[in-house]
Parts: C-alpha cells; structure tokens; sequence
C-alpha cells in the first residue's frame, strides 16, 4: 500500500475506471483478501473483490460523520442478537436524522445474503446507514437518498482470561446526545484508546464532570462491589451496549443461585468503583474482559476474577463451554446456505 | 441510483470487481460526472471516472471518523489560500493523530496536479488526510499508514446579496478540543444546519453553556456593533476560519478608511449580539453572508447591510470588482497547465 509521488514527481492520471481497478487489483494481488463480502446499496449488490469493496468520496458518511453503524457476531455460522442490533441501529439512524434505503426486513435479508455469500462462520458483521453520496455540503437535503452499506469481517476471537490494564481519560466526553447513538463520530474514542495505549493499558474509561463512571471507547463496564453487587453505569449518557443489557438480563440468575447478591444500574463514581472486588470491559467480541488494575490501582487482589468466576460457575452448572454460554440466550439466526 | 432489493428479494452477488465496475458506469452513463477529477494515495493517482471516485470501506475515517479535512476556492484557475488552508490542515491532523503519507510540498503538488488534470477553473476542491484503510478497529495502530484524498468540486458561486435568517440551535456544541480541529465527525454540524433548514433559516448559530456567540456549523459569524465596531467571537473553543482570519487582517484598512470604529475578537454574548446594526456568516464560498434576522428578531434595520456597503465602497475605492477583491490579498497559486 505504499506510495508514489515524491517532490514535484509527476502523479498518475486515470481517465479510464477500468485502468484505475487493475492498478487496485494489483496492489491485493499479493495479499489475501481481508474481507470476504461487502454490500454497497450504492452498487446494488454484494462484491466479492476487495478492490471494489469501497464507497463513494461524496458520501455524507464519509465527509460529515453524517452515518450510524451497529454490529453482529457471526459464530459457527450463526448471526447472533442480530435484531436486538438492528433495532438499535434504527433507532441510532432516526436520531441522526439519516434515513433508510429499505425497509427493516429488507436490511436483515441482505445481511443474511451478504454473510451467506462470504462463506465466513467465525467472525462478526458491520454496517452502516448513511444520507448518502451527492455532494460535498452539510445538509444532506441535496443527498438523491440514503445508503446501506455492511460487510464481513472475519476474526478468530476467544474469551481472554487475563486481566488487562484501563486508564482513566482525559480526552473530553461526547454530549450525551451523541454518545447515546452509534454514529461514526468515533474522534473521541479513538484519542481516547490511542491515549490509553500510549500508556500501556488496554483501553480507557471515560468518568464524566461530576466524576461518576460513564463507559470505555468502544464498551461499557461493569463493576462487582465489595457487598457482591453487579452494577453498571447508567445508559442515560452513554451507549446502550446490546452485550451490557444481555449481562443485566443474565445477572438475576447469578442472584438466583447466591452468586451475586444483587444487580442494578447506578450513578457510580469512580473513586466507589475503584474499591470493587472486580471490574470488566463488556461488548460484543469480549464479551467479558477482567480489568485488574485501574490508573495503576490494582482492582480486586489483582489475581482472581471473581466474576469471571462466578460465570464460569453458573455456566458449568448448565453444562455448556463458557464462550457459547456466554451467547446462550440470545437469539440465533440461521445464515442460510451455512448450516 | 435507486435499490433493487425488496423483502426477501436475492442480492446480486459481484463476483468480479470488473463486473462491479461496469455496473457503476451504467449507473454513470445518463449522468455528467459531478467531479472532473479525484486524488487517491490509496490508488496512487488521479482518477477521472466518477465510478473509482471512492474510498475503501475499511478506511478509519470512513468508519471511525479518524480524519480532517480543509478546503481551497478555485476561481480562474487560481487555488486561493492553499498554504494558510495547508498549515490548517496539517495542524488538525497533528491534532487528530492523524498521519501524512507524504511531506507538505509533495501534499501541495498532487493538489495543483489534480486541479489541473480536472480542467475545472471554478469551485473549490476538498481533501483530506485519513489514518488510513486497514482494519475496522478503533486505535489506527493496524494500519499500515495514513491516506491523503482530494476532489475538484465545480461550482458557480457568486457573492449573495440578499440578506439570511438565522436560528439559534439546541444541538449540543462539540467540546473545544473538537471544534477547533477541522475533523469529519461533523454530526453536529449537520444535526444543527438541519435544525435551521427546518426552521426555514440559511443556518443556525451555536451560542454557548455561558450564553457567549460561537459559530455557525460551516461558518464563523461577524458583528458590527451599534458602536460601530467590527466584532468576531474569540476563535477559543470554536473553527479558525481562514476567511474570518483574513476579514480580521482587512478591516484595520476600513477603520483608516473611517468606515469602521474598530475590530476585535471578543466573547459576546447572544444578547448583546443581537443588539448589533449588522451580522454576517463569514466563510469561503460566501464569503460575507449578510443575516437580517437572528430568531425572528431583525438585526439592524432588517434592509440595510452597513458592512455589506462598508466593504463595496472600500473595495471601490481600490477600483476592483468585490468578489475578486474580497481575496485580492490572498496567496495565488497558479495552477500548472491552466493559466
């Protein structure tokens, strides 16, 4: 992907589309293709070559952040919690005022064409709802009308059983408007895990004005007190992460067999939250990943993971492998023409 | 560009990128191409096909928002600006963590190569500097290193006369440290232009916690207090605008002119704003936009446009056109092989 203009060196100059492909076709020649599918609503189907798995330089989305996203896990050939995802996902979209090409029906099927056609079973999915490609300006009212693009994003991801590091950031908070809908305004969470990783940890925490604990960059978290009570931040300025209400609704049953005394939402503020037995980062692709030492304070003794504990626990007592447990009640979608 | 899925409909599946290719020029073919000519370090070059006028969708500043940008008014086969545009946009980019794929010179030069392949002598053109394709994570510490893009964008703009309507906006203003780098995570701003839209304004106007004047979503905004003074809101927590910059850099020439009282930046707030004889949007493409009226209340006499008249007898006294004048001080570059 190197490049080619150095100085005053004279740069290329493609008046054929065609010729500008195999320049692109060239460059992936070498290298496996890091995407099996894309679907472009602009194009109007799915693509296979990654030298055409783009979008257009006009798009809103692309110069105005003008677009919302969600995501789906893709396990053994499954899709899972993908309508819990896509409601969010038009629920973002209405907030941000961008529209949709199709219906939610529609949507959902040409997700489940798209993974079907990549052959992929282990990985995850992304797509995007975008005003549009039409001009360069702010307002999308010049904008012919809204796009849909997703794609197939293969990954071999396993539970992580060691802790990792988190810091607390200063890179400024999203209003809650815009921290409540996934856009892709990703700016501060991007400083924010770049500032994270300058400093040797994992990822960062934001903690809002009145230092209460808001969520991580691209997570939530959750906190086990030392009075053995699950709690996690409050949705009302941050995202409402699906993986974050999936562990609200598995919680109770942890109560149920006395291994957690409680579950709640709470205003909590850091310096409470630094003094619990057990901190993680929750989301999708973790899905639950130990934090044990925050701002150079270890949490819990820094060696056992309680709640990783008490999981493993109650999933043994089910009978099934932890990873798979831990998608247990979520709703399954069948990718057709996989299993 | 209209969809061609419908409820459980098959998607198209692209198995050649060269299919693709030619589906997009079909979709080209009854259209005249809205670009004449866009750079991409990605390719490697210029391209003058609409169709390949397109990004990779795995490019963080697509997906993320992990990109600035900046602009240059192109008139006469002149690009205006360019190295006070430049400074700007390598400074956000510094601010953003955003990389260049090549040194300032060799930036300057693939603009005036491309503005020049384009053929276009009126407009503007648009480019940006992008943490670069390579995965879909949130850090670009995957990436093998930062895109630069560029478009020509044709226009036939002229000074307005006729004076706008503003509104007040509730969308939530970006914190400091994201307003004053020219990044894409420009929701806000489409958010609030979209409020004024609605509201049948030109374009709202952000007023801060403190009630203090801040700016327009694209644009800064002027005052000329009853005092007589040229007044722009101080460039703290909001855009630097090279314009707003260069109007500050003129008006000194109107108070030796006796036209004006004085000229500063200063916070004020939305109250005594609204108390001034005149108001303006101030930016490039405008580039003095007179406002009439602010939240149904008539700025000034509501007809008049003492700045408006303030700035033609000036520029008729040196004897040159206003439009061309508005950027008679500025640097001019020519573009090679137009003029």
């Amino acid at each position: 992907m190197g490049s080619h203009v150095q100085g005053e060196d004279q740069v290329p100059v493609y008046e054929s589309g065609a010729d500008a492909l195999q320049k692109l076709q060239e460059k992936w020649k070498s290298t496996a293709a890091p995407y099996p599918a894309m679907y472009s609503s602009f194009l109007g189907g799915i693509v296979l070559d990654p030298a055409m798995m783009a979008l257009p330089i006009d798009d809103h989305m692309v110069h105005r952040g003008h677009g919302v996203f969600d995501t789906a896990m893709l396990l053994d050939g499954h899709l899972y919690e993908l309508d819990t995802h896509l409601d969010r996902f038009l629920r973002s979209a209405a907030q941000a005022k961008v529209g949709t090409p199709f219906p939610r029906d529609t949507l959902r099927s040409i997700l489940v064409q798209m993974t079907a056609a990549s052959g992929c079973r282990k990985g995850s999915i992304r797509y995007w709802l975008s005003s549009g490609p039409g001009d360069f300006l702010l307002s999308s009212s010049g904008c012919p009308g809204p796009a849909f693009y997703a794609v197939v994003i293969p990954s071999d991801y396993a539970q992580c059983r060691d802790g990792v590091r988190a810091v607390t950031t200063s890179v400024p908070m999203k209003p809650p408007l815009f921290a409540t809908m996934k856009n892709v305004n990703y700016l501060p969470n991007v400083l924010s895990i770049m500032d994270a990783e300058e400093r040797g940890a994992f990822a960062s925490v934001w903690v809002d004005e009145q230092g209460y604990v808001a969520e991580g960059p691209m997570v939530n978290v959750a906190f086990v007190t030392q009075g053995g009570e699950l709690v996690l931040p409050v949705f009302d300025k941050i995202l409402s992460g699906c993986t974050a209400k999936r562990m609200l609704a598995l919680a109770p049953k942890l109560v149920e067999a006395g291994l957690l005394k409680g579950v709640s939402t709470q205003h909590i503020t850091a310096d409470d939250a630094k003094r619990s037995v057990e901190m993680a980062f929750v989301g999708s692709g973790l899905p639950v990943l130990p934090i044990v030492e925050w701002d150079g304070q270890p949490i819990g003794d820094g060696k056992h993971h309680p709640l990783s504990k008490l999981i493993d626990c109650f999933l043994e007592r089910i009978g099934m492998r932890p990873w798979i447990v831990a998608f247990g009640w979520l709703m399954r979608i069948r990718v057709c023409a996989l299993v």
